[in-house]
This record gives structure tokens, sequence and C-alpha cells, in this order.
């Protein structure tokens, strides 16, 4: 009865693929979505929350990766037999909650989420089973002003979290123009759809692989160095040419860009209202001012989610970072997202034109880190006003002291531990802390406290008693105060680090 | 190729037991946490965050569901066949981590955590399946002075969410003590653990079935009254005097209900370490200015969970509120926690004190919506200002209207949807919009805008043209500007109404 801990010994150990975050980390997530959250409701976006877990077949499988269709995804079985997985993104149960609610929305439908979502992949560095994704959509426009509305809005919200202008570019496509090249190309027909989203997949490893790399996954197929091989689309020859034009057309303005797509789509009507689309988005970035480099027409991004059927569009950072080989290279993709007028189709069977963009939060995180914003960081981070525990059976003491650094608006704490002076101003340390308050007996029997500022404490031990204000910086590094002023003269030590 | 719609239709619904928030119970929820971040940090915890996801053996089973030890998590099988679960509560990941990170955390270690937790049981009114937890612990301390701490932060948290003094209690008790009473009941021994637990939940059923029913319950059973049969714990009712003796010792201030547990305990040796850690508590809360009845020496609260070791603490609100049945009922608890030094030792084998408070996020709101708190409530909300689309051909234009009124900090939306300009109103309406720009071939001519005031325009309508100001009104509510103004006529209307 009086021993209750249990006997056998467990692992603490995370699962494969999953991470624990500190008190740093979460800070800057903090700071970093609620910039984005601001500019979101600036645009008239507002917040809505679905839960975690869905319905299997709500969400659908549109994760990109053919290989494995019954992976990629957390299910699990309800006592009813029905399966439940957990999002695997925040659009799939958008769509659910647009499609439940509609009749109460208004139309258009603008809304952001921020969350956490889970893929049952492999993980690996920099890929976790467990990531945060912060979306906008906008739900019942078919109006492309809408699509040129979210890339405006990705560009206000990298510089709100503090990449300059010129460090990023959002790049713009329309699925409907790659369609028109594979139609031109002969790839038309629902029996060639594998064919077409293994050229989809096969054009969004551009960054990676470059034009070589991607000529063979359209043809043949590509062994990478490790030996794997990566079946091909099979395309002729004549095709290949046709969509690498496509993916290089891009000008040196929107409008030359324009004028070269016109030509890569051959006569497809579906291209050409792709193009026409491309063009109506470039006419409104200009309007709105967007026009300058920052939003820019770009056939070379594609996307690799199959659900995409208009604009597809993609945050990239330009400035350069280091590989895992410590090669200089962009920085690249934070975010991206497209126009999915399916999704909620799928549940109205009416069709509901829909787009949205979805920011990679660390990824994002990651970006601010290497170029020191302020967001990244937060202030240096001093740590709580330790009060030491010199005498035990003074508890009740120690605890009225922070109690009223406390009610004075100070953080503070009461070491709780059972540790020794020693071992408690190690703690007071480790806690970063700015000053801790010390009342042994002596100071007790006189109606004292004694203040030791940390801060001044370590220069002091770090100079040398040769210096003409040793003597003075040891006096003010620690002193003794009467108890009633303790709130007092904490803070004149808070006020001299500040 | 064209239609990418799937033909299958797929029913929108959510699964049971879970919920979709919209923007107003976010921003309470955001307000909230918030405010309780900010006293938890003034106490010197700091934020850590593990994944929902961890290892089910990790997790243990201390669910309070005896009857159905299998059920009550989420769980599946990773591809390596390891058992995964999603996590039931906040404390079971704290203590992994804990225990994976020992050497690195300062000791002793004051944390706090919040976010959505899992249970797989049957959803009922106001029992949901996923649900969010705010919880603060202190691992690393034995001494009673971290449980009290806690209590006192539970205080401040209240009143800093807008509960008044008066209207709160946290109520404090000691398993010791209750394990004592049982000891001196002749319940001592391992073999008689499962009997125990029964009068644990038996106790905690206190608030809602009384004296009377809970005495059922440590004797044969209780049928309910749908004539569900409970087991009992089948007490003597010798044994069943005594246990409800000890809940019933609560005295008219802390030192009476120590005299009275002294009694309790007959001459068990832990039952007196349990009351004499109640009455350090008591001199603790004394010294820190809460003795004046918001923290309360409380024999009948034990808390449901099996893994508390020392110290039990509640947190109730004592206001009324209706009930389902409409009888007004004691709002009641929002929140409790204890000691749990066993939690963390499952690891590592080897003790590690520690000790937590749980508030129920949601359980907190309600409380804060029945007495109308400002973080309940917020600031009334105005929507974006809507940029009106009355000629299609002139998006780009229109589309800068919107982006200066951003660029100036306003709210603002440009009308995305196809409907025409009577339906575009009703659209603002529902928006809640303070005003709308409107701006159609007439005004364009003549380098004009439109304001319309929304607000005003609701007046209007509801008034008669027989009042003297009507016409100023109608000027006031619809007016015309010169379209370089914009900006300053849109702010000129926001002002009338901020």
């Amino acid at each position: 009865m009086t021993d209750q801990t249990p006997k056998t010994n467990v692992k603490a150990r995370l699962p494969r693929g999953l991470a624990d975050r500190g008190p740093a980390e979460i800070g800057a997530i903090h700071r970093m979505t609620s910039a984005i959250r601001e500019v979101y409701e600036l645009y008239g976006f507002e917040a809505v929350e679905t839960p975690f877990i869905e319905y299997t077949e709500a969400l659908g499988k549109f994760l990109p990766d053919l290989d494995r269709p019954n992976e990629g995804v957390f299910s699990f079985q309800d006592d009813d037999e029905q399966w439940l997985s957990l999002r695997y993104d925040l659009t799939a149960p958008l769509a659910r909650f647009v499609a439940e609610n509609y009749d109460k929305l208004p139309k258009p439908y603008r809304s952001y989420r921020s969350g956490f979502v889970f893929r049952n992949e492999k993980p690996g560095p920099g890929r976790f089973r467990q990531f945060m994704q912060f979306d906008a959509d906008t739900v019942g426009s078919a109006s492309v002003a809408a699509d040129a509305e979210i890339c405006m809005m990705a560009a206000d919200t990298l510089e709100k979290v503090g990449i300059k202008r010129g460090d990023y570019v959002v790049k713009v496509n329309n699925r409907k123009v790659l369609d028109g090249v594979l139609e031109a190309a002969g790839l038309a027909g629902d029996e060639r759809l594998g064919q077409r989203l293994i050229v989809l997949r096969a054009i969004d490893k551009l960054d990676r692989l470059g034009t070589d790399g991607v000529r063979h996954l359209l043809g043949s197929g590509r062994k990478d160095e490790s030996g794997d091989f990566t079946k091909g689309a099979d395309l002729s020859s004549a095709a290949i040419d046709r969509v690498l034009a496509f993916t290089g057309a891009r000008g040196a303005t929107n409008a030359a860009t324009i004028v070269n797509l016109r030509d890569a789509i051959g006569g497809s009507e579906r291209g050409a209202e792709g193009v026409a689309e491309l063009a109506e988005i470039a006419a409104l970035v200009e309007a709105g001012g967007y026009g300058d480099g920052r939003i820019v027409i770009d056939p070379a991004v594609v996307r690799g989610l199959e659900y995409y059927t208009g604009p597809v569009y993609e945050a990239e950072l330009t400035f350069e970072t280091k590989d895992e080989h410590g090669r200089a290279v962009r920085f690249g993709s934070v975010g991206g997202g497209g126009r999915y007028d399916g999704l909620v189709a799928r549940f109205r069977g009416e069709p509901v034109p829909a787009t949205g963009f979805s920011i990679g939060v660390s990824r994002l995180l990651a970006a601010l880190t290497a170029i020191n914003s302020p967001i990244a960081h937060g202030a240096s981070a001093r740590g709580p006003v330790v009060v030491l525990v010199l005498d035990r059976a003074e508890m009740a003491r120690y605890q009225g002291f922070v109690a009223q650094l406390r009610a004075a608006g100070i953080r503070a704490e009461l070491y709780l531990g059972s540790a020794g002076m020693n071992a408690q101003m190690k703690y007071a340390d480790k806690r970063k802390s700015v000053c801790a308050v010390i009342q042994g007996s002596n100071e007790r029997d006189k109606g004292e406290i004694s203040i030791r500022d940390l801060v001044l404490g370590a220069e002091l031990a770090a100079s040398t008693k040769d210096r003409a204000d040793y003597l003075e910086l040891r006096a003010r590094a620690q002193f003794a105060a009467p108890e009633a002023d303790l709130v007092q003269a904490v803070q004149e030590v808070l006020g001299r680090h500040s």
C-alpha cells in the first residue's frame, strides 16, 4: 500500500519521426503564427478548426505516393467498425467541413487554420510524422481573382514574418496549361491518367534533379546515386521536348512568359483557357502592385498533388543556405497550393470551386532562423528570480517572498529541491535567473534579505581584483536590503539588465 | 482529362464525439490560454510540448475505467509492429519526456503545456473524444511546497481569466490520509488494491450521488435510475462509517479539519504522514495569503485517477448554473491534479517525485461563458470592409482598391463570387461588414467611389421618413467620394462605429 511505483521498467523513448519541442521553439512558432494570422485576418479570412480524426473515406487518398496506396495515413477502426484516420493535411478536412456546413457559410467562404497533420511515412532528416501546417482557403469562388489574392497574401505574409522583398518569389502556374501541353503531346484521356501523374511528379522534381534528371523520368526512367531505379512516363522524345519546352517557358516578364505558353499548348482549348487565366492573374497582381517580381508566372511549378485543377502556386525563398552536403543552395519552397475544384464536390455532387495555400510551419521557421529573424529568436530569455531555501523550517516565509514578487508582476520561483546552497545557485544559473534572493539565519535575525545579481556576479568572476572598480562591482553584485524592501531591491537589479 | 471530379459521393460528416470550432470559440480559447500562460510564466513554469502519438506502453493504462481495460485509448500498430496510441492526457507523455531528458533538465523542473487529448469512449452530451487540457507540473520536488504552489497558481489563474474571488475554491486532500483511513478499516495490502480503487471511485462520485449513493457503492453496490447496477466495494458497515467520517471531516477552518483528520486515521503511520503534509500545505497557503477560503483542505476530494500518491487538489467554481434538467447546481470542477511520484519512476526505476494540475479547457470556457467574462465573448466582431464587383471587366481596378485598404491596415475583402449587387450586399451583411465600397460605371466615369455605411443603413431601414434627420441620415449612410480618397472615406465610416 505504501509503494505505488510499478515494478516493470519501461523505456522512455519517442516513436520514430516524432519530436518534443522546448520553450524557444514554442515561442518562435507562437510569434510566427500570430504574424501570419494578422495578415490573414487583414485579408478577411476567418479562423476555423476541424478535429484531428476524420472518417478515412472523407479524407480520400490524395497523398503524392502512388506506390503505397494504403500507407501514408494513420488509420484505426472505430468500435462500430468504421475506419478513422488522423488527418494528413488541412485541405481534405476543410472540404468535409464546408460540404457539411455549406448552407450556413458565407459564400465565397474565406478561412484559415493551423495545426498538426500526420503522415505514416518513413521518417528521415527533417522529415517528421507529425508536423504543422498553416492553411488559408477560399471556397465558392471560381474567379482566378481568388487565386491571385492568395498569392498576394502569401507575399505579404512572408514580408510580415521578416523575409525581405527580393528574397522571395511566389511562382504561379496553371494545371490547365500543363493539361493542354500533354494533350498536344498525345496524352489526353482517362486511360492515360496514370502516365500524366508520373509526368506531374517528374516535373515537380525539376528543382532537385535538374532538366536532365527530369528528362529521364519523362522517358524510360532514372537510376539515382544509390542505384534505385524509378520508372519513367515513357513519353516519346518529341513529347518530352514539348513538356520541357513548357517547363522552360518562363520569360523575362510575365507578359513574355504568357506569349511563350501560347506556343507551348499547340491548339489545345483547355491549354488556352489556362493561359487566359494566367494572363488574368498577372493583370490582378500588377494592379495590386505585386508585379515587381514578387509574383511571377513560372511554368516549372506544377505541385505534386493530384487534386489541383487550375492555378497552382509556390512560395520560394531565393536566398542561399547550405544543403546537407554543405553546398550552397537556394532555400526553396516554404509553402504552396492551388485550385482544387473537385474536393468539395466529392461530398456534394455539384462543383464547388476552391483554392488554397499551405505554409510548412517548421520549414518557414527554419528559414527565419537562418536569416536571424527576431521572430525566430525572440528577446533574450531571462529566467525567473529564484528565492533560495537555506532553512527548510522557514519554507512559509520564503513562500511569502515569492508571493510578494509575483504579486508585483515579477516572474519568481521558490527553490523546491532538496540540495544545498551551491547547487541552488547552479540551479538559478541554469534557469538564467537575473538574481537570487537569499535569507539565512543571519539575515533573518537582522530583518534583512540578501540579493545576488547573477549577471554582475558572472562578470565579477571573470574580472580581476586589480580593476579599479572591483570593490564597487562586488558591492553591487551582492547586497543586503531590509526584508520589507524585497520587491524594490529585486526591481532595481532587474532594471540593471533589462 | 477536363473533369477531375470523382464520381462517387461521400457523405460529409464528422465522426461521433468530435467537433469543429468556429472563429468565436477559437478566439475565446486563444484569449483564455494566453491568460493562463501569463500566470504560469509568472510562476517560473516554462513551455514544453510532446507529440500526439506515443508508444502505447509508455502511456501506460491509467484511465479511470476498470471495466474496459483495453478501451479508452485510440491505438494502432506501427509498420514495425509496435503499438502506438494517441495520448489520453498530458501527464503520461510528460513523464516520458522527463525520463528521456532527465539529465538535461533543471531540477526541480516546472513546465506547462496545452493541447488536445483523445479518449476512445462513448461520446455523450458535453463529452468529446477530442478535448483540450492545459497542464502545469513540477517534477523533481518531493516537497509539498510544490503542491501548495500549484494550488496557489490555480487560484491566481481562475482570477486572471475572470472568476471572482469567492466564486471558486481550490480543495486539497491527501491520498496518504485516505490510505491511512483504509488501513485503519482493514483494507491494507496489495491483494486489496482493486477494492481500494472501487472505494476511491465511489468517493469521487460524492458530488454527484451524495452520501447515500456513495454509501451503497462502498457496500454491496448501487442501482441507478436507469436500473443499471454498479458493483460495490463490499466494505463492512463499520468500515463504511469510517470512510464517510473521513470524507465528511471538513471543519470550519483548515486547522479544524486537520484535527478531525487526525481522528479519522486511527493509528496509521501513513495516514499521519498525510495529515502532516496537509498541515504544511495549510501553513504555506496561509503564508502566501491564500488562507482566506480560497484554498481549503477538504477530505471529500480524492480524484478518480489511480496514480496519485500524495496531495490531490481540485479547482471548483461555487456559483450556480443549471444542470441538464434545468435545476440549479454549483458549476463544479474545472480542473484538478495531484502528486504522482510513481509515473516517472516507471521509466527510470528510481523514485522521481512529481505533482501537476490539469485544466479542462472547454469546461473552464463554459464557465466563463456562463458568467459573461470578456475572455469568452471578446470584442463585438465587426467584419471586413467589402469591395463590391459590379463590372467584372474591372476586377483589377477593384483589386487595387482592396490592396490600398489593406496597405492602410484596414481589414478588407474583394467580393469573389459571381452573384449580382443585391446578393453582394447580403454577403457584406453576413460578413458583419461596417461598410461596402461600390463603383459602377457611373461612378467610374466621374473618378468616384460610393461608400455604403451598413450600420447606418440598417438604422435607416428601421426608421421612417418622418424623422427630421432622415435625409441627413440617408446622406451619411451612402455617399460618394473621389477615388483617390478611398482610404480616408472608409476610415471615416469605420471611425463612426468603432
